[in-house]
C-alpha cells in the first residue's frame, strides 16, 4: 500500500480535503464492534430488526411478479420524488397515525437516512444549531455535524422532551445570537432513550415551535410498533405547516429494500426533491414497486402484528433480566414498543471504558456518549432487544451484570475509576 | 394550500434555508419535458437505458432465488461500503479495462451519482474550482453546484480533452488563486459530446494532472459499450493514486437497481464510506447480492453484446437520418459507443428558444446549454439514440430537420432571432 513506502505520508490527498472533511473520523468503538459481530458474543448494540417472522416465499413471489408482469418499469429510471402508487399508499400508512397527507406532499427516500441528509442539506450552514433530544439518534448527530451543525441537546424524562425546557432552550440559543434551523425528535419509542413523548407534550411543542418559528423534524420509524395500544396520533396531524414528518419500511417490512419517506410542506418537499435527484437521481423504482406490491397483495397490517409481539416478548425479557440481575442502584426506562431500553448506572461508571470489558465476557451494548454530541452519557448505555432470542437477551444482561459488579467492587476499593458526571 | 391562503408569501422557511439551497432552482425546461413524456412525442432527449433486451423471466427467477435463499441477510441492513461478493465481481469487471483492484477499494454507490455527491461532499468547499469537459455531463455539474464549486470547462476535440488546454486551464486558475479540487472527465463515448478521449491522451493528462496534483475523476458509465471495439483502458489503470474510478450497472445491466461503484485510494475510498454512511446508512443488500446472483448465473457479457448490437442499430439510423435530413452547415459527433450525438447548428439558431417549437413538432431534445455552467452551447444539442426504435428516430431526427429549416428561413429573413454565440 501507499502508506507503507511513503512513511508518514498516509493520505496524499489530506491538504485537499473541504472543510466540513476534517469533523470526519472513524468511531473508536468501531473496531470493537467488529469484535462483538462473533457468534459468541450476545450482542444489545445493534438496531437491526428481526425479520424471522417474515413471510419469505410470499416476498420471493411478490419480487418475481414485479419483474414478470412490470420489469421494463421496474428495473428502468423512475421519477426523482418517487413512485406514485407507493406514495399514495404511504398516505394511507400514515393515516393510521391522524395524518391527512396528499401523494404530492411525500417524497421516497433511501431509508429515512436520506431524508435527514436532505433536510440538513437544505437548512444546515456551519454554525446553525439544530435542537435535539437529551440523548439523541447517533446516525442523526452524524449528519447533522457533516453539516457543521452545533447540537443543543433538550432534556427528556419518562413523557419525552420537557416543553419547558425547549422554550428555554431557543430563548438561550437566540440569546447567544445563533440560528435554529430546526427540532429534531423521535417521539414514539425514543432511540435511544425508549420512551415516548406524551399527547399532551405534542401539543405544547408544537405551540412553542410555531410561536417560534422553528421547525420540527417529526423522525418516526417506530410508530406502528407500540406493544399494547395502537398507534398514537402524529405530531404532524395537528401541524402540517411546520412538521416534517420522516417514516422508513425499514421496521415495519425490511432495511433491505432502503425505502423510507418524508412528508413536508410544499416548498421544502420541492427542494428535497431536487437535491435528492443531485444525490441519487432517483430512488429505486424496483424497491418501491415490490414495496407497493407487497402492501398490496399482502397482509401487511397482520405481518406488523407479529412484528409487535415479537418484540413485545424480547422486551419482557430484557426487563425481567434486569430486575433480576442489575444492581440496585441503576435505573433504566420501560419502553411501551420500539427496540431500545436505556439504562444508566450508579455514578462514577464510564460506560465506554467498560465497554472492552463487556465484550471480553461475551456481551456487547451501545455506550451513552455515542448519543450526545457534547460528552454527556458516560455512565449510560443502549441496551437493544430487537434482534437476539429472549434465552439470548437473558443470558447477556447476566454476563453484563456480572461485569458491572465487577466495575463497583473496583470502584469501592479505588475510587471513582473514571467517568466525568461530576465535572 | 398555504401559497393561496397566505398570498404572497410563498414559501414561509425562505429566509431559512441554507445558503447552498439558493442555488436550487427547477429547470426551465423541465416543464417542457413533461409534455415531451406523451407517446406521440419522439424524445431524442432521454438518457434511458433500452432494457427490451434484457432477460425478464431469469431476472425474476435470479430475484425469488435471492430471497428464497438468502432473504435473511438480502431483506437486513448491510455494510457501508458495500457487499463483499459484488465487491469482488466489481474487480472483475473493471480487469476488462486493465484495471487491477482489491475488493477493498471499492465501495458500491446507490448509482454512480451518489458518488459523485460523496467526492463532492468530501473535496469542494465553496468557491473551490472543479474542471471539466466542455460539454460536460448535466448531473454531476448540477452536483458540483450544489456543493458551491466554480466549473471551469476545457475544450475537447473529436479525441476527447485536450492536453495543453487542460495544462492551460490549471495555470490560470491557480494564477487567479483558486483551488482546483478535481479534474471531472468522461472518457468514453461522452455524454453529451460523444466523443473518446484517445489512448496517447489518456497517459498525457493523467502524467498533467499528476505533476499538478490534481486528481482525476474518471466516470465511465459506457466503456463496455463500444460498438466495434474492445474496451479501452482505464486512466485508473495507469493511476490507481490520482484516479478515483466511478463504474455503474445502469447502463450494462439496468438502472432500476440504483448500483453503481467508485474505486478510489485508500484514505479517500474510507472517507467516502463515512460520508455514504452518513447519507444513506448503507446502499441496498438486496439490490447488491441481485446483481451479483445475476452476474454470477446468467451470460451477463454476453448480454452486453445485445445491448451493443442494439445500440449500434440505433446510431446507424441516427446519423444516417441527420446525413440525409440535416442542413449542410450542421456538424455532429460520430459516436463509436454510448448513447449520444452531440449536434451543433449553423450561427444564430438558439437551440433552448427553439425547444418549444420543437416539441410542438413532436420532437424533442436537450439544448447544449444545459451542459455547460457558463451559458455556451447556445447553437448545441444532445441527441440521444438510447431508447427510440430506430423507425421512430429516423422519423424524429426528420421532424427536428424541418424544425431547423424553419428556423433558419426566419434567420434569413429577420436576421439573428436569438443565441448569444457572438456575444
Amino acid at each position: 500500500m501507499n502508506e507503507l513506502s511513503h512513511g508518514s505520508r498516509l493520505d496524499a490527498f489530506v491538504d485537499r480535503y473541504a472543510e466540513r472533511t476534517r469533523g470526519m473520523t472513524t468511531s473508536e468503538i468501531r473496531a470493537l464492534f467488529a469484535v462483538a459481530s462473533r457468534p459468541e458474543v450476545v450482542s444489545l448494540a445493534g438496531g437491526m430488526p428481526n425479520l424471522t417472522a417474515l413471510p419469505i416465499a410470499e416476498i420471493a413471489k411478490v419480487f418475481a411478479d414485479v419483474i414478470m408482469e412490470e420489469g421494463q418499469v421496474a428495473l428502468q429510471y423512475g421519477s426523482g420524488q418517487g413512485h406514485p402508487d407507493l406514495r399514495e399508499q404511504i398516505t394511507q400508512i400514515m393515516a393510521l397515525e391522524g395524518i391527512s397527507a396528499h401523494p404530492d406532499d411525500v417524497i421516497v427516500t433511501t431509508g429515512s437516512q436520506q431524508a435527514l441528509d436532505l433536510i440538513s442539506r437544505i437548512f444546515i450552514d456551519p454554525g446553525d444549531v439544530v435542537l435535539a433530544e437529551a440523548p439523541s439518534y447517533v446516525g442523526a448527530l452524524g449528519t447533522f455535524h457533516q453539516y457543521q451543525a452545533q447540537i443543543v441537546h433538550i432534556a427528556m424524562d419518562d413523557d419525552g422532551l420537557i416543553p419547558e425546557s425547549v422554550r428555554q432552550a431557543i430563548s438561550a440559543v437566540r440569546a447567544s445570537g445563533r440560528k435554529i434551523k430546526f427540532l429534531y425528535t423521535v417521539p414514539n419509542f425514543h432511540n435511544p432513550a425508549g420512551v415516548t413523548l406524551s399527547a399532551s407534550r405534542r401539543r405544547e411543542i408544537i405551540e412553542i415551535a410555531r410561536e417560534n418559528s422553528v421547525l420540527i423534524i417529526e423522525d418516526n420509524p417506530y410508530g406502528l410498533l407500540g406493544f399494547n395500544e395502537e398507534p398514537g396520533r402524529a405530531m404532524r396531524a395537528d401541524d402540517q405547516e411546520n412538521v416534517i414528518y420522516l417514516g422508513s419500511f425499514s421496521k415495519t417490512f425490511a432495511p433491505g429494500l432502503r425505502v423510507g419517506w418524508a412528508a413536508a410542506p410544499h416548498a421544502v418537499r420541492e427542494k428535497m426533491v431536487m437535491a435528492s435527484e443531485s444525490t441519487i437521481l432517483c430512488p429505486s423504482n424496483f424497491a418501491q414497486m415490490a414495496i407497493s406490491r407487497y402492501l398490496a397483495t399482502q397482509p401487511w397490517l397482520d405481518q406488523i402484528k407479529n412484528f409487535r409481539e415479537l418484540y413485545l416478548e424480547r422486551r419482557d425479557a430484557m426487563l425481567e433480566a434486569l430486575d433480576q440481575h442489575f444492581p440496585a442502584s441503576a435505573t433504566w426506562t420501560k419502553p411501551r414498543g420500539g427496540f431500545y431500553v436505556w439504562a444508566t448506572l450508579p455514578e462514577g461508571i464510564d460506560t465506554k471504558a467498560m465497554l472492552p470489558r463487556a465484550i471480553t465476557a461475551r456481551v456487547a451494548y451501545v455506550p451513552g456518549t455515542a448519543f450526545y454530541a457534547d460528552g454527556f452519557g458516560t455512565r449510560s448505555m443502549r441496551l437493544s432487544y430487537c434482534y437476539p432470542t429472549p434465552e439470548r437477551i437473558q443470558e447477556g444482561v447476566r454476563r453484563l451484570a456480572s461485569v458491572i459488579d465487577e466495575e463497583m467492587e473496583l470502584r469501592q476499593t479505588f475510587g471513582t475509576i473514571s467517568g466525568d458526571e461530576k465535572k
